[in-house]
């Protein structure tokens, strides 16, 4: 797979193709206290909004709008992702965005708190969706589905404190790819590694690094050193620091707020600091202590089978082997993994953004049996891509660059330097409009040209169509082009069909 | 603008070209009892959904999946809108699925209590958005944008009792296009108006007619009949549902249940009763009554304009001047429409659906100003386009005439038909994937040749690749055609480029 480096940025911003005009800052005004928004809230009742003096307008905290700016660098990174979930064979999924609150709750740990209820107005109880991966699970036992390949991008939400500068929000959207099914061990994990990997190279990013571990082997490890089953979890969960936190800091909450001997907690250190490539694998094999432990073989057993298909597939030079990798979420059982981006900035102006993990995913066999009154099991693996960590990287970059993006895909527009001339250009128009031509025209009776044609070179349109009283007495049209100013007249017959020819060579 | 028929149904399936397969009936279980959810959901703390005899697997109320079938129909359809919209010069934008409660309030008249409430869990009181057009005009408020011509595709929500055979849910798609800004009258309302033939022709429903009024021309009416002004609402809303009831019923509810004079029923009867085109809007200009009210005669000169501009677009006979067209939300100020399918089952089998209004929309030029703290209006207007009415008549004509869609775009299946070739698989299917070919084989080691090719004539993909010992040893791999069978060798290093080759002459 080629290597596309940080310096192809600007290549990146030439497939864009529409850039043009600096990314519209959306202007949000201050919020104020939460009794002023109570107050404004409790008069809301009696008077028009205009009359409220504390009246706040803004969106929910955690939210934002997505500008036509933004739109256009959003469609067209959702346009990478999706074209390789379908080069892939993915089928398309849409489900509700709430589901019943039951569906959610034993399904994310220390995160439930995080979950959005619905409020109580009388029949179910509701949740928002807080991933795409439990709808995704509860969709197959429903319709008692075994074998599925699918993939969702929707919104999700979730009610962190939001860090809004690192591209953490409470409502963002989810690209997920799943394969549901029993198969022989590793070839659809190897899949979602290389699905990863295509979607980060074809983002051009820069470099990334993509990180795995199996939860057998951290299970497997926490045995081995003592740790009581009682706590797998909690200390889990304090691995999972390990990417923000030194070790050091990570063995003291183990040993003072988790209760963990220090030797024990020594024991787990001398592993989840190890992180390396296939002979790493081999290393574990040989371990004295893991080497006793059933789950942790077959975890390692299976990462080995992994290296060997991401070498057949030409990736497995971007992961990496780490035993501190674990992963918040409870419903993992097998393979865990975690693209994180390597970070040189690209330009000397850029801050180093922490974006955490652009891209994750794993193993979950035992999910769609929650779900399933008999509790039959459908092995699932699957991946999400981190696209409004993405997003915020590629506007920021944008930013440094001073990039243009053009908002609309208008091809022509329709003008005239006389009065009395919107009778004319309706007609016109409406006959590029039923040609298929993407036109505008100005909502104004009699527009002045110099606006008409100034407004073309804002917006990058490429074409005007100059219709004048003596033109049309001879029944030509003028063509405009916009980049070199030139013009040439055109018989009004021949008029949709030169400018189709037009648009097709450009 | 073309006219598209009945008829041309089965030409609409040609245009959408992936139709094979009979979309997939999605199973939904039996919903149970309101008390056997709250017993579920008291034990789902204690047992693992499997042991629960009482769990109930289900979407909300109101709400459902779109399985992968579903999902290639609803792609086609919003690709046919979001063309159109962009085609007249739309800038997409995107807005959080919930709104400060506060924004909702006081736009939607009597359907304010179908608004879902999140739960408060400490911080703002947040609401589902119930359409597009109030975060619209929230989001021109919030940023003093004046002008703008946006469109955008997303879900809301709604507490309603569902229908759902009439293709009503409580979580569904709109997809909304409208123009803010101060213009020349009637212009960017006509640009609606052309927008809703073009995508009601271009989808190929069958016939349709767009009734269209005025707010003014409403007020007037009653006015003129003695309607006391405290009335006009809920007088209003009485005339919005001529749709459904005959004016005998209508009538019965005006004088019985809100208290209207039998006389004042009947002087309004006279005129919600009428409906015609062009000629109807001078008749009304005649109307000695009418003609004395300011606000009748500043709407009926519109749509005399409206009407004009109509026809030089070439659609005016689509178009209905109809009296009793009243539109339930509080927020239109001026022209109002709604378009309407004309019933004529297109296949004998097929039973008359309900559908109601595909389309609607109108003039809103106060909405803004309910947001901006001092009351700056910017007028607006603009349309929604019903798609899940849209959806569920496609969905049932593709039932009727047993329509297969693909629900995947996989261009080449990888097989083998011997023992021990997963690692070529792999390989190979890597250097097509890199080459950007969509490719899929079997997550097995050692598949048999027989369900590999079958998997390929039901999914529907054209090319094999065939690998096997002989040919590897040779350096030759072979390309089968699916539908013909034909099978060709072809030198290993030659293969991605027959298949591109053959890619883009099919």
């Amino acid at each position: 797979m080629p290597q596309l480096g940080l310096l192809h940025w600007r290549a990146w911003t030439v497939l864009l193709g529409q850039l043009r005009r600096p990314p519209g800052a959306v202007c949000i005004r201050a919020v104020r206290s939460h009794s002023q928004v109570a107050e404004a809230l409790f008069t809301s009742q009696l008077k028009p909004h205009q009359e409220k003096s504390n009246f706040i307008i803004k969106t929910p905290k955690g939210t934002r709008d997505l500008s036509p700016q933004q739109m256009v660098v959003r469609e067209k990174i959702l346009d990478v992702v999706v074209s390789c979930f379908k080069r892939h064979g993915a089928k398309g999924l849409d489900t509700p965005a709430f589901e019943l609150k039951e569906m959610l709750t034993e399904k994310y740990g220390e995160d439930s708190g995080l979950i959005y209820d619905l409020q109580d107005q009388g029949g179910e109880l509701l949740s928002l969706r807080y991933d795409l991966t439990v709808p995704f699970a509860r969709y197959l036992a429903m319709n008692k589905v075994k074998k599925m390949k699918r993939y969702h991008v929707g919104k999700v939400w979730r009610r962190e404190s939001p860090t809004i500068v690192q591209g953490r929000y409470r409502e963002f959207y989810q690209c997920d790819f799943d394969i549901a099914g029993q198969f022989d061990p590793m070839i659809p994990d190897a899949e979602c590694l290389k699905i990863m990997c295509e979607i980060l190279s074809g983002l051009q990013l820069g470099d990334f690094l993509i990180k795995i571990n199996d939860r057998r082997i951290l299970d497997g490890i926490f045995a081995v050193c003592g740790v009581p089953e009682s706590k797998f979890h909690a200390i889990c969960s304090s691995v999972d620091k390990l990417d923000k936190m030194s070790w050091k800091d990570v063995r003291h909450e183990m040993v003072v707020k988790k209760g963990l001997a220090p030797e024990v907690a020594d024991r787990i250190g001398n592993y989840v600091q190890c992180h390396g490539g296939i002979s790493l694998v081999e290393q574990m094999f040989q371990d004295p202590r893991l080497s006793q432990n059933k789950q942790a073989l077959e975890g390692l057993g299976d990462l080995k089978l992994l290296f060997e298909y991401l070498t057949l597939f030409g990736v497995a030079e971007k992961v990496s082997f780490d035993l501190s990798l674990a992963r918040g979420l409870d419903y993992y059982t097998g393979v865990i993994y975690e693209a994180v981006l390597l970070q040189t900035p690209v330009h000397a102006e850029e801050e180093p953004l922490n974006v955490g993990s652009v891209a994750a995913g794993g193993r979950y066999d035992g999910l769609v049996g929650m779900f399933d009154p008999k509790g039959h099991r459908v092995p699932c693996v699957g991946l999400s891509i981190g696209v409004e960590r993405i997003f915020s990287i590629v506007e920021q970059r944008m930013k440094i660059f001073g990039e243009k993006i053009r908002t609309t895909e208008t091809q022509v527009f329709v003008a005239t330097p006389q009065k009395n001339f919107l009778q004319e250009r309706l007609k016109l128009i409406a006959e590029l409009w039923d040609a298929g031509i993407k036109a505008e025209l100005m909502y104004k009776n009699n527009p002045k040209l110099l606006p008409q044609l100034h407004y073309c070179e804002n917006m990058g349109i490429p074409l005007v169509v100059i219709i004048g009283e003596q033109e049309l007495k001879e029944g030509i049209i003028k063509l405009r082009s916009v980049a070199s100013r030139e013009e040439v007249a055109i018989k009004r017959e021949n008029l949709v069909a030169e400018i189709q020819k037009r648009l097709s060579e450009s």
